[in-house]
């Protein structure tokens, strides 16, 4: 059971000398990796890691390894008081928050927020918003199949910074669980196949889609829809929840499916970016529903992107 | 103290839970990384890891992700059986010797030898002896300015397999201290950038080069050297050595000292691959000594390839 209060840690070497101790006394460790701004898809992958460990670390850390200067890290929204408090609510609680500072300071290098990137270089290449010059950061972890569809098409460092800042959170927070949302579904892959790879000592949970009353995936970016917004946007999941059933009753032709989906959003005002439908564990597109599938996808909302998925078994 | 014999670990779920049983003992674990083939070197790296760790484990695995089809991974010598006599040999002694039969065999995957290569495939890309279709194998750890220069030229998958491989061990070994010969002195280096970035709880130890009575640098490949070719590359050594003394008698012109070495070995009958005078942390090249660098060079002796370098601390 965790205190009533979480400890916050912000220190790397303190947060791994917690889990040490703990471990050298016999518990288990979930983790639970979020970037804040905690709401009930957070809470629910909580309940999830304390199915499969005694204690639970939350972290909260807005990475800036996974955004390129042209997107939102900056306006990303955090609020650290009311996510403590919300993390009180979770039954069983939460033992500790990791909230680290900066993880790429290594004490000669500085994050910037892009604008001091070398415009030479960012011409060339799509940089993101770790400083990496001179001494900075240099080492990147890189999940090359997956991390290339899908997100990775219109955002080319977003993977490569997730896999990092994971394999950093993990080294720091030497978890024997972690616990990741299918919302997320092309990470949650990418994150499996990772530890698979790289050997990783800590089993990856994949924890199902939390959605509003009205069917919208929770995201922490929808409190950024205007009202008109979030209403064009639940045409997400009712287009994918319709996909569902026919491809259940036997529509097996992807490319109907796609096409009705992405008539479905367009239809409401939305701008879809990708829709796709792929196998669930290569994410390889797929022409005929053959097996278990995923649809994924992703669409604008005025300034808003957002992601959304249905697994379809048949 | 070690055991008289060392215990052998070919499983990875058993390699990871000897470490987390001795270190719940309360020991700390050293780490020294080989591909087997052991010589005076290998030796001197655990004698090292002996001044930091009361435990030590030595890994012998010839790691196919760092060589390209084109290379020597078919014919790079080995002898486990004289490896683990020359392990009883050293001071101290080994506790765990962990000989994994293939880190990348996840259960669906096979490593090839590089004639399975899809040739359209590698006609674009240089690929390693490591089977990535599929579901094989696909995470890679990069660590991207200090993998580009020096070796990396001619050996561009090479500082990839490295990291990779090193990742993969320090999440199986677990240990507290990993030890790494200078002789690879960019290989030294990069690990010891990676652990930096990516957090891991590890100190890396960089050991002095062990070089034979006649100056020739330890390494398992010069045993494939002819005996004329073992005398020409004495040239290396011989170069770098009076590079040194030039430098620290004044000579900080970078370009003089170096075609001094390349003519040196040239003239011996090696083929330089490169010379270099680079900065210690950051391998950039300078072209006037100002403070500590390192002199590194490469060059071929019939068909063996060796690398060789040297500090100079002004």
């Amino acid at each position: 059971m965790a205190p009533t209060e979480a400890i916050i840690i912000t220190d790397k070497d303190e947060m791994r000398k917690w889990t040490r101790t703990i471990r050298a006394q016999g518990h288990t460790i979930g983790f639970v990796p979020t970037m804040g701004y905690l709401h009930e898809g957070h809470l629910s992958l909580i309940q999830e890691a304390h199915k499969h460990a005694d204690r639970i670390i939350v972290s909260i850390y807005v990475n800036p390894g996974q955004f390129s200067p042209n997107e939102d890290l900056s306006t990303y929204p955090s609020d650290f008081e009311g996510d403590i408090q919300k993390l009180k609510s979770v039954p069983g609680g939460v033992d500790v928050v990791f909230n680290p500072k900066n993880l790429y300071d290594y004490g000669n290098s500085q994050i910037g927020n892009g604008s001091e990137s070398n415009q030479e270089e960012s011409e060339e290449m799509v940089v993101s918003c770790v400083e990496d010059k001179g001494m900075g950061h240099e080492t990147w972890v890189r999940v090359e199949k997956l991390e290339k569809g899908l997100c990775g098409k219109s955002r080319p460092v977003f993977f490569r910074g997730v896999a990092t800042v994971v394999t950093k959170l993990f080294n720091l927070v030497e978890p024997d669980v972690a616990v990741f949302g299918k919302k997320d579904y092309q990470q949650w892959r990418i994150i499996h196949r990772m530890v698979r790879d790289l050997d990783f000592g800590i089993k990856v949970i994949g924890s199902e889609i939390v959605r509003e009353h009205d069917g919208l995936a929770m995201s922490s970016r929808n409190v950024k829809l205007s009202p008109e917004n979030r209403q064009k946007a639940l045409s997400i999941s009712r287009a994918l929840s319709r996909v569902k059933v026919e491809a259940e009753k036997g529509q097996v032709n992807c490319r109907e499916l796609i096409n009705y989906a992405i008539q479905t959003i367009d239809e409401a005002g939305g701008r879809v970016d990708y829709a796709e439908i792929v196998e669930q564990e290569s994410l390889e597109a797929v022409e005929t529903i053959k097996r278990g599938v995923v649809f994924c996808v992703a669409a604008w909302f005025g300034k808003v992107r957002l992601v959304d998925n249905m697994e379809i078994d048949v």
